[in-house]
């Protein structure tokens, strides 16, 4: 089956919005076992996607459309897919009573330009949106079935997985496969060396498909395997993963695609620990991704964000002489960081960072990059320094903080 | 001039990696003067690629293109292009010598695949990459000029910048105009209600093109102005930008599209003040924020992120008391939260947050979405609650550090 997918608007054209729904999309039919040939952008220019819609039409088997379908006379998806089938526009029964009752629902009054949202193409489907006022439509052009969805990406995901994705298996029938996928996180070496480590698995397993995906600074291992069988298919991401898995070794972080944050949250939870965090140059990413997971507060206490040398020794307890002898950049105080934290926020564990993640601060000694990383156990406090080479801020703050959950998870799992 | 954009990646077309570059480049083009037509994204699949070349050689006068010319063998893009130009592939001296310094310059050896990176299409023109392996190339294929770049974001951006918009604007010629750009940048209305504040500017001012651009929370306002005569579409920018700023009043944050964070710490800077914030549901995402902004440890002191309620206490100084009588998502709370981290950080300013962003924790009293906001000033101390609808944790955390530093904004601007 081919398969296309279409992003219509000036805000996407022109560049003022990166166009996330694509991708979306993309990977959602990957999963259901259908590799799309292309994507295509374009603005709301009637003559322009008239012309899309018949190319697509002559080249795929089915396309899936986002954007255009909103009140404002920018809007005209409906209009131009309309004039590439020959066919007109004509007021939805179904699609005004759904507007009709969103709005009810909302004790909001409907609009005349909320009404122009219930015109579709003669002769398409309507699709249902629960969670906002455009529906979507499906409508054969040419030898190609589309499906055009809001742009919006919440109502977007919901249509796709409710009426998109379920219609797309019916038409593909007796050729439907399954998809099985799998994600492997990992964490410590680059992209190129896990691609070295695990490119023979495809040799190994065959059909099986994989894709590296840097998600700065993990690197996760995604396997794709299609076909009918189930249990086979999951046998065989089984011994897949665990090939991976002795190649990887203690570089993976989760076989379920997990990030740092939950994997080190899982770790604590099982052990009934708690933790404390003291940081400098990442300045809050660690607590902020700790507390991006739901449930964190069983494990996670605090965090002492210390940017000034005084916060350092008033608050979270380093001693004033450390920070004389040893400059706030040092495993020293890194280490006293840790063990005052976590004796002030009264945790099982508790990891630190002070470093230099720039632009400015470097010096010969410690250029940009430097980090110390502590960490207090109920038996041990320690302090170690690293050098990362990225230079910029935000990627400095992110390796640090990971570095930082890396040291935690090495002792929780004593490797 | 008629452009189009194609990023090239089997990552990219199977939604693995969502395409950034293409929108980064439009923008580009957009602000040289140049309206893009379309977007294209394919995988690594040489007739596909051979076939899009031939097409938008038809239809287009410029065609920038990204990825497909590392040194694996996926990576078929000059092989594809040199096929739809209808020439052959040659070793081009000047880009193997460029290869070759990038490894001398690095101390490593280079490899046979990384000379397959030298070979480019016959009577293409050799487009310099000084920051990676692979060179670019300019080609004409039909009436189209292309310009290969390596899909790498930061090699990207360097070539855009330093090859393909000089030769664009060259091409260009007499037709060249140039774009003034200015971006507004606003907190506290939704996207329609700037939408509808703002709209009568493009009759205002005749030839301003407008863009909103939700940046959530931030609704950016964004003018182009294109033309010849710089000082006076500098003028019309400035006076466009007083309309919208007596129009949008003090809901703007910078007439520079400047972010809360910074335009909160320019504030700090100019007044001499310093800040400590406390954060409970927030999790560090203030601090987090704040310490992006290089610089930011000439203001920033220290964040105590107090997930823990014996954090409250311990370490901030909010009254048991207080947490008993009123609960931890009270206005009371948050204002002792900022007053007690005040004075131990001894700051002029502390802001805090402490409420529920979900997906649990929520009653029917103190629902998902409630948060009370603390400010302490050398004068005084307060607390205040809001309810915001958002219900989906991430968007929660973010709204509600918005809302700290928004109550801060206020405070230091007297409004």
């Amino acid at each position: 089956m081919r398969a296309e997918i279409l992003a219509t608007g000036d805000e996407i054209r022109s560049g003022a919005l990166v166009d996330t729904n694509s991708a979306y999309i993309a990977e959602k039919l990957e999963e259901t076992g259908i590799a799309v040939q292309r994507h295509i952008c374009a603005g709301d220019d009637l003559k322009v996607l008239e012309d899309i819609f018949r190319e697509v039409g002559d080249r795929a088997d089915v396309c899936v459309v986002t954007g255009g379908l909103g009140p404002t006379t920018d809007d005209i998806t409906a209009e131009a897919a309309a004039a590439a089938a020959g066919v007109g526009l004509i007021e939805d029964e179904e699609a005004l009573s759904m507007i009709a009752a969103f709005f009810k629902a909302r004790n909001r009054e409907m609009t005349a330009s909320n009404r122009k949202q219930a015109l579709v193409p003669r002769g398409s489907k309507t699709l249902y949106n629960p969670v906002g006022t455009a529906p979507g439509f499906r409508l054969k052009i040419k030898q190609c079935t589309f499906f055009f969805m809001p742009g919006v990406p919440p109502e977007m995901v919901r249509m796709l997985s409710a009426e998109v994705l379920p219609d797309i298996e019916k038409i593909m029938g007796a050729h439907r496969t399954n998809c099985l996928v799998r994600n492997i996180s990992t964490f410590g070496l680059t992209e190129s060396a896990v691609g070295e480590k695990v490119a023979a698995v495809t040799d190994r397993f065959p059909g099986l498909r994989l894709g590296l995906r840097a998600k700065f600074p993990e690197i996760h291992v995604k396997f794709y395997l299609n076909g009918k069988d189930l249990p086979q298919m999951q046998a065989t991401l089984d011994a897949a993963t665990e090939w991976v898995k002795e190649r990887v070794g203690k570089y993976v972080l989760s076989t379920e695609g997990e990030a740092m944050p939950r994997v080190v949250g899982k770790l604590l939870q099982e052990r009934g620990a708690t933790l404390a965090v003291a940081e400098s140059c990442t300045g809050g990413r660690i607590a902020n991704w700790l507390t991006d997971v739901p449930g964190s507060s069983d494990y996670f206490l605090f965090a002492g964000v210390s940017y000034a040398n005084a916060a350092k020794v008033d608050i979270l307890g380093v001693s004033a002489q450390t920070l004389d002898e040893h400059g706030a950049v040092s495993k020293e105080t890194a280490q006293e960081m840790a063990a005052g934290t976590r004796r002030i926020a009264n945790a099982t564990y508790a990891i630190s960072t002070t470093g230099i993640a720039g632009p400015d601060g470097g010096t010969e000694e410690k250029p940009v990059g430097t980090v110390c990383i502590g960490l207090a156990t109920p038996d041990k406090a320690q302090g170690k320094q690293f050098f990362f080479p990225f230079g910029k801020r935000s990627m400095n703050k992110s390796i640090f903080a990971m570095m930082a959950l890396e040291t935690l998870r090495r002792e929780l799992l004593d490797i």
